[in-house]
């Protein structure tokens, strides 16, 4: 199989992560004979300073032109404390995620039992774990229009929702369940917000033509709670933009380590993956970054080109470092690998 | 002193457990020689279907004629899932909140070590845990213009806020922090929200008058975790409306129940004083609910008289109840005690 595939290191940890995925890509390629190529293009702070904007006209061309792309992360502190910033690294991804129609962020949950320890939640809390969030990613609050007054001293960020990009993710989110244990938990705030109680009914029309699956219906205060109480009552959530991006980085704390969690981003044309941690800038260079995340967004990458066998062998490779104490700084701080090391192993299993 | 408090016993278990509330003031009045009078008002579920509207105006007068309010609990399954319901019982407390401004909602978030075991986090993640969150409460996405187009099939929800609106309770939650630890952190989505652009920005300003008080900023997302991985490192939260409704539900199960939590609602007029948990209508009326957020609430508005000695005996009497053993059905589901029996304890402690 012949894949081009664009590559966005993006800033902070992003290239040094993205470089072990590419590894374990190669390895993957040569043992079952694909042809992966790789794309290098450029996006966020890195691409602010390289070019003046945070995503050149190129990198939509090259990633429209590719079969998937892989992305490492976002950000720079230097952005963050400047509310006055008129350029900022983040616009680049949210306009990446808009012009690719990136509609459909799909973050699985899942706990590793030689990792309980290291999880701030008791083990009894987290046996059976394993459920997936399906956040809406290119409407809401996010995208909506957003103003300050001339004086300054009045903004605001509309929230808008129709309901196509309702229809388009749920019936995703309910076919994932078709094929997992067949419920699906939609997170809103419908007893206050209007786009809520349309996210509501339009779950509940598309829900009739999933018959087998059970639905129920959240208020995010509420799931807050859950995902920490309760995880294992989990299948498929389903939930907007804004409460996506909150509640699903609260439930990458499950498995111990944020630094292990991977993302697929999906749309009409071509998809993403990345881990879900962040640009980590403190770690930058230092090769001490947990590249588990990003791998197993490879490993979501190959299941999306539909060699599954490969896929299941990048994630076996994963699980063998992770029991075998291979891990990097953030899961051990005493015995602890280098990015490069770990990527070196996954490789090497592969 | 003489005191008129406006009780609101809402929905579901919100009568029993503010019973509790005033059996246990009673007590304190009767101790000190005050003189606690209560008026009782209606709102939500059970206010719709004794005058058809969530907030009737006798409820407004009343509270604004108040030294205080007390209020228990709202909501009725009956209105959740049906996104078409034009008269909701929320609606009655946005309003309340909205015509008395309560523009800060406080919530202490304290663990106890008796109840560290029924905690879903690791007893070493909890020890020194205590810190506040401050919510801003009239404004942002929840007060925001709101439309549903005519065909029914475009929603919005608009997220509004003015640099007096922030500033008002920034000055509060900066001078509890200089009571405090001296810490105060701002929680937003700066990288992507106008109004979290604002935000920083106004706190950035008002910092300067309250130099002994460290200020730093979190991204929402990050904040979802980091009250989970480590709660030790707040002190004072400061958010806004609807990520406050997040975090502070969500902080709420350090505890180890919900049930426990109190808050306060402050603004220019009277303050109100409710527990942070929900109307939990399969409970109501069963004896079961637990009333210690109720009466760690009485507390709260006890403090708020100035009455300090009178609060911290409450406390005392909450206290040694949990260390008893003296707690309902949400704590030990075996060895457990009525809402009833529990109140009258921290009565006769009283
Ligand atoms: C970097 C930021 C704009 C982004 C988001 O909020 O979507 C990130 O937190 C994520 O979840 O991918
Ligand atoms: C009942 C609901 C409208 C309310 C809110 O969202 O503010 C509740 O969750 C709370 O936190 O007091």
């Amino acid at each position: 199989m012949k894949k081009n595939i664009a590559v966005i290191l993006g800033d902070g940890i992003g290239p040094e992560v993205t470089q072990q995925s590419i590894k374990v890509l190669d390895a993957v390629a040569k043992k079952f004979n694909h042809e992966f190529h790789y794309r290098y293009c450029l996006m966020g702070a890195d691409a602010i300073d390289k070019t003046g904007s945070p995503l050149p006209d190129e990198t939509v061309t090259i990633c429209l032109d590719s079969d998937a792309i892989l992305f490492g992360a976002i950000g720079h502190p230097k952005y963050d404390n400047d509310p006055t910033a008129k350029v900022r690294p983040e616009q680049g991804l949210l306009k990446l995620r808009k012009s690719l129609q990136l509609f459909a962020n799909i973050r699985p949950i899942t706990t590793y039992a030689s990792l309980h320890h290291l999880s701030p939640l008791k083990a009894k809390n987290l046996e059976g774990v394993d459920f997936v969030i399906y956040r809406e990613l290119t409407g809401g609050i996010y995208f909506g229009k957003k103003e300050l007054s001339d004086d300054k001293l009045q903004a605001s960020d509309d929230c808008v929702y129709s309901a196509s990009e309702i229809e388009r993710i749920a019936h995703l989110a309910f076919q994932h369940a078709q094929k997992r244990r067949k419920k699906l938990t939609l997170v809103d705030k419908a007893n206050v917000l209007e786009t809520s109680r349309l996210w509501r009914r339009i779950v509940q029309e598309v829900a009739v033509q999933y018959s087998d699956v059970a639905v129920d219906y959240m208020f995010v205060d509420n799931a807050s709670m859950q995902i920490i109480i309760n995880p294992k009552q989990f299948d498929v959530i389903l939930t907007e933009n804004m409460f996506g991006d909150i509640i699903s980085d609260e439930a990458s704390v499950l498995s111990g380590s944020l630094g292990l969690a991977p993302s697929a981003s999906v749309g009409s044309a071509v998809a993403l993956f990345e881990p879900i941690h962040g640009s980590y800038p403190q770690a930058a260079g230092k090769d001490i970054a947990n590249p588990v995340g990003s791998i197993l967004s490879a490993a979501m990458m190959l299941d999306h080109f539909g060699l599954t066998e490969e896929a299941q062998l990048v994630r076996d490779a994963v699980n063998w470092t992770l029991q075998h104490g291979f891990v990097t700084k953030d899961i051990d701080a005493i015995n602890s690998y280098s990015t490069t090391t770990i990527g070196d192993l996954v490789r090497d299993y592969t």
